[in-house]
């Protein structure tokens, strides 16, 4: 066996990789411990989930993208439990032992306790997700056209509801709009003005880190493509085949999209240290979990204040953290004491709401429209593994924008011999 | 309801697509029942179960094709039974009234009756099927990977059994191979020598339409490829440990990959008619169902008989045969009563053996080798449906080809509950 440092980190999201990467080149030992053998580039799953792109694009082996460093493994298995005593993560393929740990396992979605909501409507965070949503979306186009007798039911088939306000649920919505538009060319017997796509908030904020005016160019963009936005409402209950909200109003529908918030994945509390609300272990100033000078947080599994609050469970906050970590690890590794506290550097937010339109603020750049859009692109395609993506997914793009069609429209999880 | 000639199509593969393209500028009503709402490219399908391809590279939305002939459409549904003495397709979606129809159902598996290979063993016909030998045969080297005590079973998890000696077994054994060399550079601690990849065929012949020296050709690329070809073999059994062979000999292994036979679908002995042992319709000259002028039957689901035997099922037949049946019902529908007979055009076949080796018997021409290949990939790249996938399945190639990787190993189907 090595005697080098045994770093194990949980969780290949951002967070996770940017602490592989960074400590790849020390003389160490990494174990990365994911659930799945790809890191997943959240920020497009949206696009998977409305037949943009397809599962490869946004997926990345992650053995391929330490395939020239020998020291980093991945043990695919699911973590059950940290036992901090004894530096072991309990996992159902076994124990792994550990000198230092990164807890970076992501979040999953909060359905706020609401077991029908869960049971019934369509979280966004994982592959799996994505293309349930796809399958589901298309399938009631096919549904809906093979009942010509019954328009309650087509139109119960036909109305889709985001529900949360943030970056997700408006991507979501505004991708979805442009799916139906495609649709449309295609459905020859269907009345698209049966055709409903709401997004529900339940405070009065649409993209609540956006300023004012871009916040009402989102709406606008939004109701242009055909979203009924709705604000300062709350969700009640959901079942199969409608979704109540507080002030009683049932909505007739099969497809509830939840992007309302998310929570720190379950292994985060089983260090036992404090979490909040969330799930999230409330980390020291130097990201270490109190008690465990060996552990770090980081991203959607840690609380860290600035400010008074705490930050946004987002890509760069996790990016940024992971590095300090490391860099807290590396001088732990090096025997030097003295560890750095982190400071997050807030560089801005985006969004994109459809073909042509986004929305960026950056510091003194606050801008909507086409601009917007081209600088998110870019930037998103900057951030995706591997430069093949790039060019499958710009090819896509480009595509789908000169084209405007959509070739993903693949219904892959059809039970055939139930149901077609 | 239209008064124009209603023609329904049962299947949206090679040939149901040629007799509805060459029949959808004709003043007719088309509808084409399908389980599911793509066209399948079966030629490229051992390219998604190996990781090379994704899903919608090799599937085009049967909609999207048609989106400029309004008199065409889709109903997704799978059908149950024909009956030909009141026009009608019976569907689990309901019912469907013809007055002409093409019965292009395509094959299925052909099991040849074993229960236990059929629960056992890994068809390759569907888009499902591909991606549980993809997502399967990843995660038996993640699981052996995490099996360092255990070599038996290491070595079980990690043979991988291609039976039949036919262009699919050939394809999928030699794309095996490839895979497991990009494998073995990101699994640092796995024994490479414990990988095993057969190719076991019962007759005495690999690839049966080469000529002798294509044939050995074939055999000689295999096994520089690693792969233990392995004619005249014949299997008795299947479980989910172990392969057994007529002579007693057991393979242990988790992965069986079985190409050894198709059947028609089911649907096609529906209609009463007399049929062969796999299931297909005895079709007359003309292609009609004999005792219903108005039925056609085609490619998988069609026993025509050239130069003494049944035609081969393969493409090229079901798209001569769907172009035939499309001009006889064109006659039928102009009240012509002269139809025509059909005659196949055998202009050879192909089949790759890995990357830069590829064999093709066209008349004259008998090679093997990289020029065969660069023959392969174009003429491939010309049938794919849609120039968008030529180019995402070009730049896929074109990296596979230039890094030696594989960016499509992504294993989707993990229950995130009960395993990782």
């Amino acid at each position: 066996m090595s005697k080098k440092p045994h770093i194990v980190i949980i969780g290949a999201g951002f967070g996770g990789l940017a602490a592989a990467k960074k400590l790849a080149g020390e003389n160490v030992d990494i174990t990365i411990v994911d659930r799945v053998n790809y890191h997943l580039f959240q920020p497009l799953l949206y696009q998977l989930s409305t037949a943009v792109l397809s599962t490869d694009d946004i997926s990345y082996p992650i053995r391929a993208m330490f395939r020239d460093n020998r020291n980093v493994e991945l043990f695919m298995a699911k973590v059950t439990h940290i036992d901090g005593a004894h530096n072991t993560v309990h996992t159902n393929h076994g124990d792994i032992t550990y000198d230092y740990l990164v807890v970076a396992a992501g979040a999953k979605t909060n359905f706020f306790g609401m077991e029908n909501v869960m049971k019934y409507s369509y979280g966004m965070k994982t592959i799996q997700e994505a293309l349930h949503i796809r399958n589901h979306t298309l399938h009631m186009f096919e549904r809906a056209n093979k009942q010509q007798d019954d328009e309650a039911e087509r139109r119960r088939m036909l109305t889709f509801v985001c529900v949360g306000g943030g970056p997700t649920g408006v991507e979501e919505a505004g991708a979805l709009a442009e799916l139906v538009a495609v649709q449309r060319k295609e459905y020859p017997n269907l009345n698209f003005d049966e055709v409903s796509i709401k997004l529900i908030e339940a405070t009065d904020k649409i993209l609540p880190m956006m300023p004012p005016n871009l916040r009402q160019h989102t709406i606008n963009v939004l109701e242009s493509k055909g979203v009924e936005v709705m604000i300062n409402t709350q969700v009640a209950d959901c079942s199969q085949d409608d979704l109540t909200l507080k002030d009683g109003t049932v909505i007739p529908t099969r497809t509830v999209i939840w992007a309302a918030g998310v929570r720190a994945h379950d292994v985060a509390a089983t260090i036992g240290t404090e979490c909040d609300r969330a799930g999230r272990i409330k980390v020291g100033p130097t990201l270490q979990v109190p008690g465990y000078p060996n552990i770090f947080a980081i991203g959607d599994n840690a609380h860290f204040e600035q400010g008074g609050r705490p930050l946004a469970t987002v890509a760069p906050v996790a990016i940024q953290q992971a590095n300090l970590a490391a860099t807290n690890i590396r001088h732990l590794v090096r025997g030097e004491s003295q560890l750095e506290d982190f400071v997050y550097h807030d560089h801005g937010s985006m969004a994109t709401i459809g073909r042509c339109q986004a929305v960026v603020n950056w510091g003194f750049l606050k801008i909507g429209g086409f601009f917007a859009w081209c600088i998110w692109m870019f930037l998103h395609l900057l951030r995706l593994e591997g430069f093949h993506a790039d060019v499958t997914v710009g090819t896509k793009w480009m595509w789908n924008f000169l084209s405007g069609t959509r070739l993903g429209r693949i219904i892959t999880n059809i039970n055939l011999e139930d149901e077609a």
